[in-house]
């Protein structure tokens, strides 16, 4: 009888092709993906390949779900919080407004039952996540004018999306849709009042701070933004133990990795775009309190009408509030100190 | 002619040891090198296995490092900072007094020309170092009293090794070696006065707490201690590249969840050892200033005397102050608020 290779081999020989959601200039992101991809041939012999393509090479980047739910493509490396619109339980996976930060969000997915929640979702939509990947805080983004009280951002037009964007629609804010290419003339015309992106050394690639000069801090709704490596889930179950072992170590290295990469990345660029005229602000603790509190209403709500977004809601806040028990007392309080060490010289 | 297995084959069938520095009682720290074995194994169809021994199985664990220069095993999973008696140099691997944290110190070894700096330095011992997993901030340890200005750590006798037992005897303090065993009834004998162990989750099980009562905060001696897989040089340099790549990313996803795994512990352990009667102090300000100077002073003394000292001291610190620089903007004021949120209710 003849061999049915890809069961009953280890180490079948495979092709596969993983969309990501980011172009290639967002290389920290996109680099993730490449790092993982890079593990498994590697680690495989070359006999597990898998052909990295940027968004709009194969599906739109906020498409790349869609192409692995109906087997377009065998995996993808997207940002889960992309598709809030099929249903906000997606949001979990990436960040939530007052959320966890990136040590947490990772304490959480692995030891804190948030792997669990979040890939008995994702099988509905046909998919298996592996965390892969953390920006970490985000910043807020920058704004033509200040925002100096809650009443600043009554009318302000701003492109943020999900959540965040809901969030700010209860404080009268008019959250807007559009592709990150097109946010520098937007905010150079006026026709935006304020835009985020990600954080310093991704923001400086597009000059915001010649049309924007306001540069605000922290990005509220995303203390620490994780990506996920998006795997079909018939062909994650069809894999042999051998690979699904690789799959977890390559993410592994990727996920550690990409945090580490914007952490060496950051702090060079953040000092680059304020010699180029961008003014750090902090949010006003209001404007900030507002934002919480709208947060909790959005969450009440959802949670009423969507019992899985209640469920995983419910198992993120009590691990939020223990963390921060936690991280408060030698973590807090150790950078509280350096930071404070660094200021005096 | 025969082939010869070891150089021709891209997996051949290898079995290697690793000794732990580490008991299994110590079950996170211990527990990543079982995660490293068993991804190795795995993933390599069990062509690669690594059969991992606690402290003590083979060499005590202060001698893993020699057991794997002198090639008594393949590879040990340790904190290099145990080595300092050989060269202070070692330190930066793990962590020094008022080093890095923990995201910091995984963005200079491997975004940060860290690793690179110190393989160099572990050639000269016949290893090869991956970073391995990280406790986060640790505790400054238990005390029998109240620590409430520098006079008090005059004549003090605190259980504690390595740069922070040197910066602590600037000030005064009579540093003691103990194994960890014999650190309870060292307290309770009151023939020491303190006591630094790990953090909350490994603290409490040697419930120090019922003879030392006051714990304090943060370990400023080891912001983010590291941990590495070091692996015996000639052996790592004969691995084919296959066997490389898996051990980059099985040693990746130790070192994230590892981390996760305490972040996800510590929170619960600490309630509980507040309700069985620890109290929580943080150090004073002119305590920790007092630390920070003679910990400066030290590093002057060390750099003066040893070049590749210096060499790696002064890329680490260039690194530190840049990455408080950014730190303190989106991190910092997204836990400060998350921290005053959460005390609110």
């Amino acid at each position: 009888a003849l061999a049915r290779p890809a069961i009953a081999q280890s180490m079948p020989e495979i092709k596969w092709r993983l969309t990501s959601s980011f172009p290639k200039s967002l290389d920290t992101i996109f680099g993730a993906a490449e790092v993982f991809a890079k593990a498994v041939s590697e680690a495989s012999d070359g006999k597990f390949q898998i052909q990295v393509f940027s968004a709009g090479e194969i599906v739109p980047g906020l498409q790349a779900l869609d192409a692995v739910q109906n087997g377009t493509v065998e995996m993808c490396h997207t940002a889960p919080y992309y598709y809030v619109g099929k249903d906000p339980t997606f949001a979990f996976a990436t960040a939530i407004p007052f959320g966890l930060n990136a040590r947490q969000q990772n304490a959480w997915f692995y030891h804190g039952g948030g792997m669990e929640l979040l890939n008995a979702f994702f099988a509905k939509y046909n998919a298996h996540a592996l965390p892969g990947g953390n920006t970490g805080c985000q910043m807020g983004g920058w704004f033509r004018k200040e925002i100096k009280t809650t009443d600043d951002l009554q009318g302000l037009k701003m492109r943020i999306g999900g959540f965040a964007g809901q969030v700010l629609s209860k404080l009268g804010a008019v959250p807007q849709q559009i592709a990150g290419g097109d946010i520098y003339p937007a905010l150079e015309k006026g026709t935006i009042d304020a835009a985020e992106w990600v954080g310093p050394y991704d923001d400086e690639k597009l000059g915001f701070q010649k049309v924007a000069k306001y540069y605000y801090y922290p990005g509220w709704w995303e203390g620490g933004a994780a990506l996920h490596f998006m795997i079909n889930k018939a062909k994650w179950d069809e894999l042999p133990v051998t690979y699904k072992a690789l799959f977890n170590a390559a993410a592994g290295i990727a996920n550690v990795d990409m945090l580490a990469k914007y952490d060496a990345k950051n702090p060079a660029a953040l000092k680059r775009l304020v010699a180029n005229g961008a003014q750090l602000r902090p949010f006003p603790q209001p404007v900030l309190d507002a934002c919480f509190e709208a947060s909790g209403e959005l969450y009440g709500e959802t949670s009423a009408k969507n019992a899985e977004f209640k469920k995983i809601y419910d198992s993120m806040m009590a691990f939020r509030n223990e963390e921060y028990l936690w991280f408060q007392v030698a973590e807090y309080t150790f950078d509280n100190f350096m930071i404070r060490a660094r200021a005096r010289g």
